[in-house]
């Protein structure tokens, strides 16, 4: 069971607390994503000195390498990997679908071939929810099936109506505990009234919290805010709403202006480690030789060592000569430039201004201008 | 102008501290290798909280990328890299013979192909001392040529002399300031009288210090601590005298028994990046086996994140994972084990007990059981 406390309302973005067993997150918020059991190239106490509350880690890398069974004989992840805030893991189906060899998917669940050594293994809904339970995670994802995008219709509904059973099955799964909970995936592409199929069967069920599935998969940021727009007016408003996978800032700004409250996206961590920083005016790719001789702070206005105690000029060079030095300072910048947006959400929702905050945003971010 | 006050002897073994315009460094030390301008994996203020108080640049790298000339517009290696503490650069020399392609080598120095993009470079004494002021370096090393080992007596006797010459010709480019000195290097293989005749050449010219080049190239601890026995006495007592390039723990120990103050190595931060991890009960390969379900940590006395904060299981899975933080976290701890190392060698020294400290850990480090 956990609690969710909606603070207050700007028409439909949202701010609150989601309390769990290992502390509380305040909402809109992003999660870092830590897929092997460590945000790629950060030590958990530099993650949380960004502001970061909460880390998804991934179930089908997990359930690989070290073993679900291995991390609750070490005492659970958040032990292991030295993070005692809130985890959130994913059900592995996502990864199963884009990572793995997939043998053969039926009702009982799927059986694929790990992208590791090639072993043979099943996941049904009930092995999801036990692996997520042995890592001590604090949200349980349902395990679904995320279809491609563009896909027939009748397709997705039929994969939808699979994973509705599914998601049943999961929450019967489940055990139940102060500080923990399980999230449903609402499916259904972009067709509106297959969403809506899927909230009603959800809510039906009765979830802790309600996540977003299948979007940010290439249709683009109009469609996918056009289908936040006719789901989440359909989601308890009691309860924390997740998207996940998403997503660029703009897509956030975006995306909290229409109801949503949590996010994950390996975009901070993957594009920090290519050279590619999030800044207040816009993205920068450090790799540019026009950096080589530059003095100035990757962004005047962030707090992080990569802004506060380099140049461009100097992160330029980390990533010429390859140094992980560069991966690392420039992970730690995105995940901080994520984390301070959060934040001004947060405080533009407290004061009552987030959709000023949202257009000014949109406003200064040409490229990514979009309608709110 | 470096000043060296020599506090205490126990036999040839020395305590002292060296004055520098960035800071003092308490010797008997060990200088962690940032060859690109960085201590690879590490932030800077991490290395300094091991107790490094000075670490080492490489000017072969750091001449082809970023430049030297780029590196002094920036405002100097210090600024550049965010290392307040002092810098001691080599002078190249050993670079081109190791990793170039080399075009020639002549009185007046060499010509060599760059590693990166094959271009051509020419490096003199003279050069090397430029571009050593231009990186700002606290003590700037003269150029010599390494010979590999085994040679010829009469090849390293050439070899020897050319660089007793070009050693003059670098204390003659090199521009004398408060805080900063340039270090002489004793050449001539495994040759008493060539060592002994390379002692007198740069005595009689003079330096702020003197490193001891050439070893550590094959010969083994045992011939190596022989050199040193006969090397050592015959360098003035109150400079400095650093051995480079070296090396094991157990030859640190020896050699400081020999009256070195000074040492450099890539062994701590390579092996840390190979999950080789240096403890007070010997070395440990984190990839083996056996530490998959170990709780424990690596070394229980060390004060390392690594060691305080995650078990040898996790670290185990980093590498097994390939993910970055089991580099980052084990190169930490190896260099916190060197820096303790020293701090230990230190104490002894000032409590006059450095023998029984020297015999008793060569005693545990059984493997590497040598006479002292």
């Amino acid at each position: 069971m956990l609690q969710f406390e909606l603070k207050k309302k700007e028409n439909n973005a949202r701010r609150g607390t989601l309390h769990t067993a290992h502390g509380d997150i305040q909402t809109p918020t992003f999660m870092p994503v830590g897929t092997c059991a460590t945000v790629k190239g950060m030590l958990p106490e530099n993650v949380a000195s960004t502001g970061a509350e909460i880390i998804l880690g991934n179930t089908y890398h997990l359930m690989l390498r070290p073993t679900a069974e291995r991390v609750a004989r070490l005492g659970g992840l958040h032990k292991f990997m030295n993070w005692p805030k809130p985890i959130l893991t994913d059900s592995g189906g996502f990864q199963v679908m884009s990572l793995s060899k997939i043998r053969k998917i039926t009702e009982d669940g799927c059986t694929f071939q790990s992208h590791l050594d090639g072993s043979k293994h099943h996941l049904t809904p009930e092995r999801s929810i036990e692996i997520q339970h042995l890592l001590d995670s604090n949200i349980t994802m349902v395990l679904d099936e995320c279809m491609p995008y563009p896909s027939e219709k009748k397709d997705v509904k039929k994969s939808m109506e699979r994973s509705m059973r599914w998601a049943q099955r999961s929450k019967d799964a489940f055990t139940d505990r102060d500080g923990y909970g399980i999230f449903g995936i609402v499916q259904g592409g972009v067709f509106p009234d297959l969403r809506k199929q899927s909230c009603e069967a959800l809510t039906d069920i009765g979830f802790d919290g309600y996540a977003v599935g299948g979007l940010a998969v290439g249709e683009g940021q109009k469609l996918m805010f056009e289908t936040l727009d006719v789901t989440t007016p359909l989601l308890p408003e009691n309860k924390p709403r997740y998207l996940m996978g998403v997503g660029r800032p703009s897509d956030i700004v975006g995306s909290v202006a229409r109801g949503i409250d949590m996010f994950d996206c390996v975009m901070p961590t993957r594009s920090g480690r290519n050279a590619l920083a999030f800044t207040r005016e816009g993205t920068v790719n450090l790799r540019n030789a026009c950096h080589m001789d530059d003095l100035s702070p990757l962004d005047s206005q962030c707090s992080c060592p990569a802004c506060t105690k380099y140049s461009r000029a100097y992160l330029h060079h980390l990533f010429k000569a390859g140094e992980m030095l560069g991966a690392i300072l420039l992970t730690w910048h995105n995940i901080q430039y994520y984390e301070d947006l959060m934040k001004e959400i947060r405080l533009s929702l407290e004061e009552s201004r987030f959709e000023d905050f949202a257009n000014a945003f949109f406003e200064k971010n040409a490229g990514l201008k979009r309608p709110l």
